[in-house]
C-alpha cells in the first residue's frame, strides 16, 4: 500500500490564513516536504511550523539556481528539469514505504505554484488530493480593502516577466488585473501602466498579509525597488449598482 | 466606539477550507450577516454554523430579485440598489452601538462577492478587515487535480454573462481561463469553447469541494444543464521543463 500525497497550500503569509484541513493535514502527515531556495530557510515551513509534530520526517527540496541564470537558457531548462526529476525520486521513496507526504506550496499549489512540478511527476501514480491555499492575489486585495472584480467584469493575471508591449496590450483589454512576479520587471511595468492608462488604479503590495506587510498607490511609490513578495492589483470594479 | 466590520470569506463549500482566521471572527463576532435568496437557506452559513455560538446576532439578507428580472433592466438596478443601502443600513445599526459583525461570503469576499457592495458603503465610516476566503476557481481546480497556470502564462477569468463573440476573442487570448456564471449560459459558453479551440481542454466542475461534487470534461458532458455553482476550467499549462 502506498502512501498518500498532498499538495497543500499555505497562504499568502500570515498563518492564520491556513485552511482547517491544511492544518489537520500536515499535522497528520509522515513526511514534510517544502520547496527553498538554497541557503534559505523555508518560508512556507515558518508558515506551517506551529502544526508540526515532532518526529515528522522533513524533505528540504533546494533549488539548484533561482534567477542566477535567464529562465529560458538551456542550462537552466536541464539543471531545474533534473531537480524536479530529483524531488520527485525522493518524494516517491516516501510513497512507495507506506508514508504519507504532505508537499507545502506557498499560496494555492496550482495556481503558479511549484508543487505542480511534482503533481505532474506523482499524481499519475500515486494517491493524491490537493488542498487549495489562500492565492497571494487574495490575501493582498484583503489587506488592502480593494474591491477587485464584479458582475460582468473580466480579470487578468499577468506575469510581470512579459514584454512590456504584451502587458500594455493586456492592461488596456482588462476591467481587473493582477500582475505577479515583480521583482525586477517593475520599471517596465510601471511603464506599461503608463502607456495603458491604468496607473492611476495601480496598488502596490509588498509582503501581504505578513508582518510588515504594506500596500500604497503604485503612483506614490517613489523607488521600483520590489521585493520578491510583492505584487499590483489594478481594481476594475466601476459600476456600483 | 463602533463595533469593528469583518467581511469573512467562507471559502467554496467544504467546511475544513474555512481559514483558521474566519474561524475565529466569527465564533468571536457579536453579529453574524449572512446573503441568500428569499426563501431558501444561507450556503454560507450552513459552510460555518459549527463556529458559531448560542446567543450570536444573524442577520439574513434577503435579495428582493435574483435572476427573474434582467440585471440590466431600470427595475433590476433599481431594486438591488435599494436592498444594497437597507442592507447596509441594518449593519449599521449593529456598529453603531459597538457590536462586531461578521459578514459572510462565499469563495472570497472581494472576488465577484455580494459583500463588496456592503464594503463600499461601510468601509469608509466603520474600523473594517477583510478575511480572504479560498475562492471557487481555487476549490475546483484542487478538486479535479487541474494544474492551471505556471511561468509566463496569463489566467484570464471570465463570466458566462459575456456576449458569445466577446468570449471566443478572450478565449483565443488566454493561456489558462476559468469560466464563472454558467447557468443558462452553458450552450453559448460551450460554441464559444469550440470556436476557440479550447473545447478539448474545458473541464467541467459542479459543486467543487461540496457533497456531490463532480468533475467531467466537458466535451464528455452531454447535457448543457448547469447550477448555480459550477464552472468551467481551462488549463494553460503546456511547457513543463
Ligand atoms: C511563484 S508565484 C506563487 C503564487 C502562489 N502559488 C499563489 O497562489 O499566489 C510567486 C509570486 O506570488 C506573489 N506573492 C506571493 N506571496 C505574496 C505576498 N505575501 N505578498 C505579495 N505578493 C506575493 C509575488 O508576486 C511572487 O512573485
Ligand atoms: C457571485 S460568484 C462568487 C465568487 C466567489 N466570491 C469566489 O471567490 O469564488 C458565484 C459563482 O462562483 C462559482 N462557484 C461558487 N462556488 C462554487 C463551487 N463550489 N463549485 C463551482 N462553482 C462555484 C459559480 O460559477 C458561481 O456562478
Amino acid at each position: 500500500m502506498s502512501g498518500h500525497l498532498y499538495g497543500v497550500g499555505t497562504g499568502p503569509g500570515d498563518p492564520e490564513l491556513l485552511t482547517l484541513k491544511a492544518a489537520r493535514i500536515i499535522a497528520g502527515a509522515d513526511v514534510v516536504a517544502f520547496f527553498a531556495k538554497r541557503g534559505n530557510s523555508s518560508n512556507a515551513r515558518a508558515i506551517v511550523a506551529e502544526h508540526m509534530r515532532p518526529g515528522q520526517i522533513e524533505e528540504a527540496l533546494d533549488y539548484p539556481v533561482t534567477t542566477e541564470i535567464h529562465r529560458h537558457h538551456t542550462d537552466y531548462r536541464q539543471q531545474i528539469g533534473d531537480f524536479y526529476a530529483e524531488a520527485a525520486a525522493r518524494i516517491a521513496v516516501h510513497l512507495d514505504a507506506g508514508r504519507s507526504v504532505a508537499v507545502l506550496s506557498e499560496g494555492d499549489p496550482l495556481f503558479y505554484g511549484s508543487y505542480m512540478h511534482l503533481h505532474v511527476r506523482l499524481a499519475p501514480h500515486y494517491p493524491t488530493e490537493v488542498i487549495p491555499g489562500i492565492t497571494a492575489m487574495s490575501g493582498c486585495w484583503s489587506s488592502a480593502g480593494l474591491p477587485l472584480v464584479q458582475g460582468d467584469e473580466v480579470l487578468t493575471v499577468l506575469p510581470g516577466t512579459l514584454d512590456e508591449a504584451e502587458l500594455v496590450r493586456r492592461l488596456e483589454d482588462s476591467d481587473g488585473a493582477v500582475i505577479m512576479k515583480l521583482g525586477r520587471n517593475l520599471p517596465k511595468v510601471r511603464r506599461a501602466l503608463a502607456a495603458a492608462n491604468r496607473l492611476a488604479d495601480a496598488v502596490y503590495v509588498e509582503r501581504g498579509t505578513m508582518a510588515n506587510g504594506q500596500s500604497v498607490r503604485l503612483a506614490d511609490k517613489p523607488d521600483d525597488t520590489a521585493p520578491y513578495f510583492s505584487l499590483l492589483l489594478v481594481a476594475g470594479w466601476s459600476e456600483r449598482p
